[in-house]
């Protein structure tokens, strides 16, 4: 099958299976049944099974996968087999937390700019980053070629700073902003909003 | 139609709807019509009206939904007509930003505690919070009667903490680590990882 084809909820479950997969390797593992990968993200076996055949012939019949190459793989498909700039743009506490945030680059990422309109940040510093003004973003982030951000600004300014990424080149957006983005159909959007997450719990109490 | 048998998928949009209504009513605008949140939210007014009809007869034909009252319906069905107390497991970055996030409160929830490990840190304060000892954390949240557990702390000690959040009668957990939780059927996780966010994208880059 082409994995051009393969269904976004399929991918969306791929980064959940190399989260894993790092993990078991990490503590030394070198195989890994079906199963015991179900166990660990809370998939069925089936479903895991099936997700992976999508892209190619993987583990033999009862001797379970190879977590390194399973791990090759999925880099390989989610292109995180390099290392991706990323902005931040918004140096409010979110902003501080994921510019020092340590666990993205062995998954492929690595913050090299932070932004943010306050006169009293800009030119501060979050460790080794400098806080940039914003609105240099655009010229900026085109230069370096940059095509993800992760937004965290009020509300009220994330359409704004949306649009201006977008014009930048912007092609992937991790929103914290707590609104609904409207960008091109060749941008991608993914969202992280807390209490969303918490009022889908609530139903369930 | 039983609003217990509505699916998890549905429920997961619910909060998403909800988010759109409330902007709408802070501009201070009445009506809406699926159209209008559909492009809104980025779901098609099909599916509006569908996801909307699970729960009852809303609107009329051609006059569109009342904001205020599919608000108030929504914040019912999700149980947020009421404040949640939330427990803040972890006081590095990411705990500091939930303590001080301000967003909560018209949502339905409401940070009332902070829990970290560190000696350096138990005793300090966030804002008003005093970070109190990990090993007070399940009689402290037991006789708080707390449901709900954001969870910041490293990969490591994720499970052991889950475990004691399970163990003081906590049922729905915001997991910040970067991996999978083993819990019981009668707890719900909801999982944020910025780093599987932005892999979710990059396939598409």
């Amino acid at each position: 099958m082409n994995i051009d084809k393969i269904s976004d909820i399929i991918i969306g479950r791929l980064p959940i299976y190399l989260r894993a997969l790092q993990r078991m390797a990490e503590r030394g593992l070198r195989t890994v049944s079906s199963q015991e990968l179900g166990e660990m993200v809370g998939i069925s076996a089936a479903q895991i099974r099936k997700d992976i055949s999508q892209f190619g012939e993987f583990g033999k019949q009862g001797t379970g996968y190879s977590i390194s190459f399973l791990i090759e793989r999925l880099r390989a498909i989610l292109k995180v087999e390099r290392i991706w700039d990323v902005a931040v743009i918004g140096a409010g506490d979110v902003g501080h937390a994921l510019a020092r945030y340590q666990g993205f680059v062995n998954r492929g990422f690595r913050v090299s700019m932070v932004f943010d309109s306050d006169p009293q940040k800009i030119g501060q510093k979050i460790d080794a980053f400098i806080i940039q003004d914003l609105a240099r973003m655009v010229e900026m982030i085109r230069s370096a070629d940059i095509k993800i951000a992760m937004m965290t600004v009020p509300a009220a300014a994330a359409q704004e700073v949306a649009d201006k990424l977008v014009q930048a080149g912007v092609k992937a957006i991790l929103n914290y902003a707590p609104i609904n983005l409207n960008v091109p159909p060749d941008v991608r959007v993914q969202y992280i909003d807390p209490a969303t997450h918490l009022q889908r719990m609530t139903y369930y109490l």
